[in-house]
């Protein structure tokens, strides 16, 4: 066997939310743990930023609610404070180019609209409770559901096209995609796995409900800080070679030259914490079976940028609204205040997403920066077109990421492979929110997930907690 | 500048058939190619195997037709010769369980569903004509047809359900995956590429018509042989690295004992041909930009299964039977008479394709047999249930092309970022059959997109041929 540089008994591939949780739950259980993480920081899709100003900005995961249990007690252990995301006033709607303004949930400009957009998410809410979250292949329908996209659905069941656009609208906040990429199947599921689709949309009493007092990514940050240099930063992994006796993981360190050179560590388990279409660009070695690859394949990220515009003051307050944004078309679907808690200067957040996030590749940061500042000026005012600060961040051109905020599973995949999804192949396991069994897609997901494969770590490995 | 192990002009990564026809015109026009190919053998997608019992097997592409102009051209100048796929006699179709007989393209047991089949393939005959093989995006109503999957077109304009199941088969057999999985855009793009969806899917006048003597594989070989070692086998390329003046490009070879190791080759361009979905899991520094990345992680391979079962004659031909099979549900949905020329022994090739492909991986290459012939018996009597030889090729078990028999571009792709799928990113072009203008996804399509990046490159670095 060829030397290694290290040994440990389980090798973490991922220091995001879910890797940081399973090295911690194992080291808790007495095992020698390693986190190669590829990135130069901790948190994977979260990541907390200060611009030059001074503003906090996540630049990616960032709210927290209600039945998100793993994520409070973490807040709870550690400290962080969370704080009401701004919902005071009037939510603003741009539909055919005209602004309106609205109170609740779902815009009521078009009241026909509006009243199908409520109607389409009570019955996906019905629809998503008989869809099991952990394994939606189980429904007596699966099949059916699974050759549907959620745009098929909505074609059926959706009669006026305003609501349609509110449900793409949604989509695209949610998971950063079109609903003609999601398996129908997978998105109730997916649903479920947060309560409801409701709850997911809704910020107060959902998944929007609150913020941490300075950022987010001071919880991977203090879960990593007991780790010390069990953590390597700047380590991608490129090989995984599991020989059934032992695994040796191979991740490109940074040389003093700026070269790269292999770096090993032989362990007797691996988790593998990140989404699937990441996952997939490892070497593993014996390759993974077809269906799981296959999976992967047809799990593309979503695609979605994030922008940030900050002003001197949250000046929409003044005029009774809440910062929130619904517009039916254009650039930013979906926009919310994410100003501190003071309110010591404003912030709004806006999402990019889908089609129009890989459309506006090409106009570059000046171009994006242009189209969001006239989309929040035509909603908020003329104010709106001159912030002090303006920041983005494009998950699609991460490399170590390559879209966000989710993997989108397309139609066919969980009835053909879903099983693989969370099965360990040989002495390989897989953590990450896609594999989460509640809160698919979120950081408490992460966080649940990397708890799950340590316990089935820990359990192969025949250690139980000291 | 790091140290490298080799220099050359210009990096071909992939010796399939576009990365061997791109390296042979490099080379012609005077520049110093070096191809790395991550498997032992050259051919990619196209692999000829001999059984034990002496039967020439094409495991992957196998046929050409009227108007591949660049592999019948290929076929003269090697002198190998070609066959007519075998047809005579009636195809069989099973339906709902029950056995039929038929001749033609359409299977006629249920007339109206016949009916309906033939107009479906007329309007997406027609439907293909208006949509630009090379620009698809170009279309006036392109958002429309690209924000649609084939399963929408079908479910709209086919009315009956045996003819909806039988436009799924042909879907199927040409793109190994199912209708919902691709966009209604590239699937009417795709089909215009070789002329007509009805071209794509007939033997005689169409992509099957003929095949090679002693398999198709020896082009690749024949490509080959003149590069000598410039042609450098079990070399996958991890990583590729533009500085803007020239590009490091980074391959694993084996050492004797076993390990693998870095080794480097610095050129002026590469020439990446490989499908999308395995190139992105190259590391390329600075990383691909996003809609790019979006891109190939949109166009997963289809998942496909061939199998072969071989027999001491073609005893169905002396039944009638032409060896030829629709089925409208199970595992092969299409099987063709695969026996040599002189007959001197049968064969018959079955595709497993799409969702039962994924799904037929938990069975093992045992159960796969079974049901394989099973199904064989069903359709051509019980001499079929016991073949003398029966081999399988699952494409996605190959780690380096995942799939096959091409990338199935889902819906909202092309419009949004379509034109990166050609467009240089640097120093780096880009070859392989799903970058063709003509015959897209064809041993063809691969042929000439090869000779389509050598010309950007050969243009880019200012030299002709001599």
């Amino acid at each position: 066997m060829a030397d290694v540089d290290k040994t440990a008994d389980v090798v973490v591939v991922g220091a995001g939310c879910s890797g940081l949780r399973a090295a911690r739950d194992l080291a808790a259980a007495g095992l020698d743990v390693v986190v190669l993480e590829a990135r130069d920081r901790v948190g994977g899709r979260v990541f907390t930023e200060v611009t030059e100003g001074g503003a906090v900005i996540d630049q990616g995961g960032q709210w927290i609610g209600p039945t998100q249990g793993h994520l409070q007690a973490l807040a709870d252990e550690f400290d962080v404070d969370t704080f009401p995301t701004y919902v005071a006033g009037a939510n603003v709607e741009v539909r055919d180019g005209q602004r309106f303004e609205f109170t609740g949930l779902v815009p009521t400009s078009d009241p026909g609209a509006a009243a199908d957009t409520v109607a389409a998410l009570l019955e996906l809410d019905l629809l998503a409770q008989e869809v099991s979250p952990t394994s939606p292949w189980t429904h007596p329908d699966a099949a059916a559901l699974d050759a549907r996209t959620l745009a098929d659905w909505t074609m059926e069941a959706v009669d006026s096209p305003g609501a349609r656009n509110l449900v793409s609208t949604a989509v695209l906040a949610v998971f950063g995609c079109e609903p003609v990429e999601l398996s129908l199947l997978y998105a109730l599921a997916y649903a479920h796995s947060g309560g409801s689709l409701s709850s997911l949309i809704r910020t107060t009493g959902g998944a929007q409900e609150r913020r941490f007092a300075g950022g987010a990514q001071q919880l991977a940050i203090r879960l990593a800080e007991p780790l010390g240099d069990r953590v390597v930063l700047d380590a991608p992994v490129v090989a995984i070679a599991d020989d059934s006796d032992s695994v040796i993981v191979t991740a490109r360190r940074a040389r003093p030259d700026g070269s790269r050179t292999d770096w090993t560590v032989r362990c007797a388990r691996v988790v593998v914490a990140m989404p699937p279409a990441v996952q997939s660009r490892i070497a593993f070695d014996p390759p993974l079976p077809g269906a799981r690859d296959q999976l992967a394949q047809h799990a593309p990220m979503g695609s979605v940028t994030k922008v940030h515009a900050v002003y001197d003051r949250p000046f929409w307050r003044e005029d009774g609204l809440s910062g929130q944004l619904v517009a039916d078309r254009g650039a930013l679907r979906a926009v919310f205040d994410d100003s501190p808690e003071d309110g010591a200067h404003g912030v709004l957040l806006g999402f990019i997403a889908g089609h129009a996030d890989r459309a506006l590749e090409a106009v570059g940061p000046d171009g994006r920066r242009a189209v969001a500042l006239d989309e929040l000026a035509r909603a908020f005012g003329p104010r709106a077109a001159s912030p002090v600060e303006f920041v983005e961040q494009r998950w699609s051109a991460e490399p170590f990421t390559r879209g966000g905020p989710v993997a989108c599973f397309g139609p066919g995949l969980l009835t053909s492979a879903g099983p693989a999804l969370r099965a360990p192949v040989g002495r390989v396991h897989w953590a990450g929110t896609e594999t989460a069994e509640a809160w698919t897609g979120y950081i408490d997901g992460a966080l649940s997930s990397g708890t799950r494969a340590a316990c089935e770590v820990i359990a192969a490995e025949g250690r139980g907690r000291p």
